[in-house]
């Protein structure tokens, strides 16, 4: 399948290896080509910048977001929550246009210092906002609550955990599942949640994902959800 | 040890009986008396009301908030989250002084239907919030992220399943840990949070717990932290 990335941090770039070992034809998109590609060095994360990474990784193509949102068959957000809305806006809703768009953005605002704040919460979330801005979109939340390196690499913990899905559309929802399915995800360990105003349940989750990370001193854990009988 | 719970509703009387089992001394605490005993009948949950309950554990003493405040060497906080403060300034801050308060309060809002939206979130929690308006207490946040039935019977779902634990003093932490240890929970899943603020995350995740509650259909469920190698 041709699939559009929007964003080119460590989000986007685990996932496009992913679907390019898949087999995949990948376009990630970016706000400027120049200024993506110029980026050298690590990361705040120690990782290689995008400029070193694409590198290794030439089979994945870059494009403004319009061009990456136009090629891709079905598209991922993986661009940060606080520009997810203006990024979009920038690939253009006519070039999303009844397409699936995973979204892996979260509402974090980092501005304030550590730990983040939630941009959006309690009464709305980012999904929400990104579907009602982009009607056309069958948006489907995914992937949000666990780190990068996890989302395509599940089997990198030792007993499977969960994933959670929020979307509108019911095909949609069927086709991310797959995705991830392929992924290495277990089918029943990928929780549909509902409709996309179930996103506040698992936006809202990241506080703690976020404090669990220090308290446990690695971003390598997922939840689980362990149910007893009725 | 004489232990003081503040509230009559489904946790408080879940946390009552295992008190009483494991040998505690139990008051639990009461706006109005006469009231909650002539609560009759089954309650929202199908439970028998507290003035049915009472009934099979006499040796559960009842008293106003101040009289349950008073009598206890540890106190839980077990009033729903909209009442708390009301039913702490009405406990009095004095006979709660220097006391351990295990607040299992969450900040729900069922006014306005379901699902319940948070009265504080973000930037701010209920668990901060008692604590900033008793600073004689010591909270520590604890138990509210999962089913009253669960809270004292862990070893009903089938694998071990984590708890968190929220407050600013270390001694007080340490003691609500041994009672819960006490209550089955084994001290591994036990996670101390951090300070107060991080009430933040676990009461955050109760939107996704309430979302869950209706995907499962059964409130028997908790959240384990799976952890993998750094």
């Amino acid at each position: 399948m041709k699939i559009g990335i929007l964003g080119t941090g460590m989000v986007g770039q685990s996932i496009a290896e992913k679907l390019i070992q898949l087999g995949h034809q990948v376009m990630m998109g970016t706000r400027d080509k120049a200024a993506t590609l110029a980026k050298s060095g690590k990361d705040a994360m120690g990782r290689p910048a995008f400029g070193e990474w694409i590198k290794n990784n030439s089979n994945v193509q870059l494009g403004v977001y319009s061009e990456a949102a136009s090629f891709g068959e079905l598209l991922v957000n993986a661009t940060s929550g606080v520009g997810s809305i203006d990024a979009l806006k920038s690939a253009g809703e006519n070039n999303m246009a009844n397409k699936i768009l995973l979204d892996i953005s979260n509402p974090l605002d980092f501005s304030k210092g550590m730990p983040p704040t939630l941009t959006i919460c309690n009464t709305d979330s980012l999904g929400e906002q990104i579907q009602r801005t982009f009607p056309k979109v069958k948006v489907v939340k995914g992937l949000n609550t666990l780190n990068a390196y996890l989302m395509t690499n599940p089997k990198l913990l030792p007993e499977p955990t969960n994933l959670f899905l929020n979307g509108n559309d019911a095909a949609a929802k069927a086709e991310v599942k797959k995705l991830l399915m392929s992924f290495g995800w277990n089918e029943k360990d990928i929780i549909d949640m509902g409709d996309i105003t179930t996103a506040r349940g698992t936006e809202q989750i990241l506080p703690i994902w976020v404090r669990l990370w220090g308290t446990l001193q690695t971003p390598m854990f997922n939840f689980k959800i362990v149910v007893g009988s009725k």
